[in-house]
């Protein structure tokens, strides 16, 4: 690789995706972090709000502006909330500038069903076709050399690596399909709320948005297309007392006979050579905490005789893996490079 | 009520279950504790192990010695493990004792599926058939002049109090049932280990004996009771990083159309004049902490006309309606007593 | 006791002061809630906010109306952020209704100390001078009978019980003392902030306020109090990650030997007959969890014979000892009642 | 550098201190790790007892056998619990192995100290003397080019890191120092106890060992060392309701008039060119949280004017700089490598 280095810009710089962006991007070798940005604190020193940076990341916040991002960065990843992603990347992509958006607003390719569950309006037609949907270990070919790129949410990577494998082998009854998620609470963002109060969330499980929630088509339209005719599903998320992670446990009907043994080696062979995707061994299934910090998708296999039913369990941290990990995972696509660089980090654990 | 007190003693007094058994009979007001019992700590003050109960217990353990117990006690709850109590509950019934056994020991009919979930020798068949089944809104009943009552499950009783009206109904297909359930550690009792670990738990989700756990056969046995026919679940337990809490979410197929406000009002007619059981109205889900040392079960639930499915989610604290507060609930059906008496303790919030 | 129930309504409602005080209260024998108010919910039924009460509080919301209030109540407890309690009490005690007030507005006997801390203006001197300061262990003689009773704030309550009795004895060196605070969230109230960000909290201990929180001058005036002479401390204040709770770590230069046990000696005469505080024996140290839930006030001691230094350690729960039990325990004073009435809650453990 | 990468050996990699020691050695340009040891569990994957180190260490664990390791090591790390390491060095050394040992047994100069606190027999006097004590912002030039380096504990770390600079300026007065210090549960390790059982820890705050942590010893042996004189400090030991992170707040009497300002210039000035230490400006103090997952210790003051007492609060990550971070800062320095050689990872937020 040549010694220049790629330089990006982030939009939403205090968020917590933003932040995580930040910290691996810090450590990636063929990358330089030129401007952080965030509408809401430009001028001040991101180390005000986010004093962990203090003495690592020592530029002040600059405002939004597309043009003066063009002048200094390659490439920019917008972790703006849903609805602002929609109008501010067009200008983005209009002055040159490659773009990987962290938000929802490019994931679904038709824009009423976006209405339909987002409640507000969808991005142009044109734009909604052009986005790459960067779910790296699936549809990590047309990331390469992209210039557009919409980073999944944090429920669907999760649920579809654990569930297209078994899926497009036929093996389950996509009717059958029933999805209990389980997030920690830095899922719902950095802006205060009872959601997010830590007297409301502590000692306490909830359950929010029930069939609501705007993950759902996401995860019907991935699946849909590997099945080739629509699916529909049911979908639960709950709010954990926890700041990160997620867990997807699917339930399926089966196809047929298959051991835990038999869905190991399934998996084992479709994630090969995909080295943040990790099976669990027959009779063993991961935890959250086992990809705490990385970029880790874990995922591990019940199959119960009695019922003829098949329970996935899939396991990311939904900071990383769910958002800013990816996102970079589709920035190292995009321009290349092997899709672990800057991301080896191991899970933090205790 | 006559002057005279029931004279109570509580065998495993130095568990979760033990303590939250005292914690409530210290306010029963038709009840006296004369006896705490623990074989591991006889001899020392309670307080030693639980400072809690600092001048406010003063008696010291005592062994377990079933004669002795017939000489001060009228009625003996044993909070002993599964396997302890099918050996200790016999004695104590021998010498005249009314038992309300915490224990999984008597809560299956037939010692052979025991056996198959337990992994140990069932007790004798005769006392399996007398023992009472005493989860209190459905089978109160029977509770009612008991001698000796087995006290359900802690996931059982969140999960049966919440698939029971509406498969009674007969509004769900029985063999489409799927409980995802949530637990807080202090179900594993306060044995130590790595399960129970801080450090391994604290910001963790896991799941364990998936398909596995002895709870299952329990709640199958009661659902086919209700159906008259074998009913087979898929049933998921996950170990939640709180202390307290149940919450079980099922799903199940709707046979025909059935709204929110149809389940509403179904199931507050199932359980009117049986006030530990909440019904949130269409539209709101109860968490966990909503119920957090109280004796209630709340329940709350979401229809997906996409796919025809019913999302049910009951809670519980596990603690209280999952162990020793429907153990005193039983103790007041047993003896002819409000069911309440002893337990009007709102939830403590936050 | 007569028949005839003492009437009490709750100004602050949807605090979570307030819904504890109406957990207690909903216990108490000799009382009866008739009002539940809150400024900013009025007409909304309190489980719209806080179903844990659903079936358990019926009322609706109602506005604060001092006129309202006096023809149905006897007795208001004001549970509202200081500064409001200043303008509200004046109009709440002249419509006749005695008063208990949660906030920090009537602590302060001084109005200028007052303006210094809490940056507003004091309420008039004639009503600080008549408002009994409801340290109920310490100052109880003067709340019997009283009409207007301020209710202490909860760092006060941990830390003056833990230091009057020595201080008292002249065991130790006032000019020595060290305050290291702890609390809970929970004394943030539920108002949303950073400061109560889930992900802001969990895992992580923090500083605030360091020799500028408002509940110094409240220390200082009764320490000076007891000694006659004007007793300055150091006070640090953490913000603990769980929900209730307040440890006061407290240091000071021993006069003479005194060794553990004779400070056990001297704090169970000095608390003799008030069951509401605890001391540990020597070597043993309350935990905050000892008393979560309860009105308790649980205190232990260790002497340094190297530094000739004492260390105290109190624990409260906040929200009961340090508010909303106090306040009660205060009714019950006032009312000439048993102090414990209503409050023989055992704490919830674990 | 050279393309030869230095060998290390493990022992204790299954404690939290070795996993850790494993993350940021993965990460390390100019090591490899050839051997991760474990007395109670050699021969097994360690990925059974950490399965987020799967596909990540396929390494199995060996067993304890200095030979061994000196055929394969240049170095090990020892992990291993106070008592062990005084046993297990003296082998290390003698086959030629540099030893950076992490338990407390060579940290005392004086093996009588060390005897009356850890309540063992203390190592051999000449070893206690050839180790190095690797503060490594204090002490760093004796680590150069060392074979043998004790890592101070954790306590210690946060503690002296905070304390050294005012004290060596003779600002405060070492007759006054207070230190309350607060720990995650993390720093109990691994073991199975009540103490860290999540029933017991969650929602919970506790002291322990109050003026009896073998930490108490370290701390007054290097505080004498800077004064010149025997210096007695008071300190209390918390453990808090999280996993990772150690806060110190520490008290002294100000000699003279030093504010804030002057406090932060001098620390920046004490600590300059070592980019661990970080110093916040006047009127902020550090959280545990933003230092979590990496080596920093952060330091904040406070200077009451009241009082005329000094208030510092320094925080550190427990398992990094306060375990395996430092030992890997002490392996650089002993190799001749800049500190930060593979430790630069941000810290984790949230």
């Amino acid at each position: 690789m040549s010694g220049e280095k790629v330089k990006v810009a982030i939009v939403g710089s205090t968020g917590y995706g933003g932040v995580e962006l930040i910290r691996f991007l810090l450590g990636h070798p063929e990358v330089e972090i030129v401007s952080v940005i965030s509408s809401s604190s430009a001028g001040a020193p991101i180390t005000e709000g986010f004093p962990h940076l203090s003495e690592i990341v020592l530029q002040n916040l600059e405002g939004v502006d597309p043009k003066a991002i063009a002048e200094k960065a390659d490439v920019v990843f917008t972790a703006t909330p849903s609805g602002i992603s929609g109008k501010l990347v067009p200008e983005l992509l209009v002055v040159g500038l490659k773009v990987i958006d962290l938000s929802g607003d490019f994931r679904l390719r038709d824009g009423s069903v976006y209405e339909a569950w987002y409640k507000h309006e969808a991005p142009d037609a044109e734009l909604l076709e052009k986005a790459v949907y960067g779910l790296a270990e699936i549809n990590g070919d047309a990331a390469k050399g992209a210039d557009f790129i919409s980073n999944p949410g944090c429920y669907p990577t999760a649920t579809l690596l654990g569930l297209i494998p078994v899926l497009s082998a036929g093996w389950i009854d996509p009717k059958t399909i029933i999805i209990d998620a389980k997030s920690g609470v830095s899922g719902a963002g950095r802006g205060t709320s009872l959601m997010t109060h830590y007297g409301e969330i502590n000692e306490n499980l909830k359950v929010y948005k029930v069939n609501k929630h705007q993950h759902i088509p996401e995860v019907e339209q991935c699946l849909s297309l590997i099945t080739g005719e629509p699916v529909t599903v049911t979908f639960t998320t709950h709010l954990t007392p926890m700041t990160r992670g997620i867990m997807s446990t699917m339930y399926a009907g089966l196809n047929g006979i298959h051991t835990e043994e038999d869905l190991v080696e399934l998996y084992r062979q479709y994630y090969e050579g995909r080295p943040f995707v990790r099976i669990r061994e027959a009779g063993k299934w991961p935890a959250t905490k086992e990809v705490f910090g990385s970029n880790y998708c874990d995922i591990g296999f019940a199959v119960d005789s009695r019922t003829g039913r098949l329970t996935i369990i899939s396991v990311i941290d939904n900071v990383v893996k769910g958002a800013a990990g990816q996102a970079i995972q589709n920035l190292n696509l995009m321009m290349g490079w092997d899709e672990t660089t800057g991301l080896r980090l191991s899970p933090v654990y205790p």
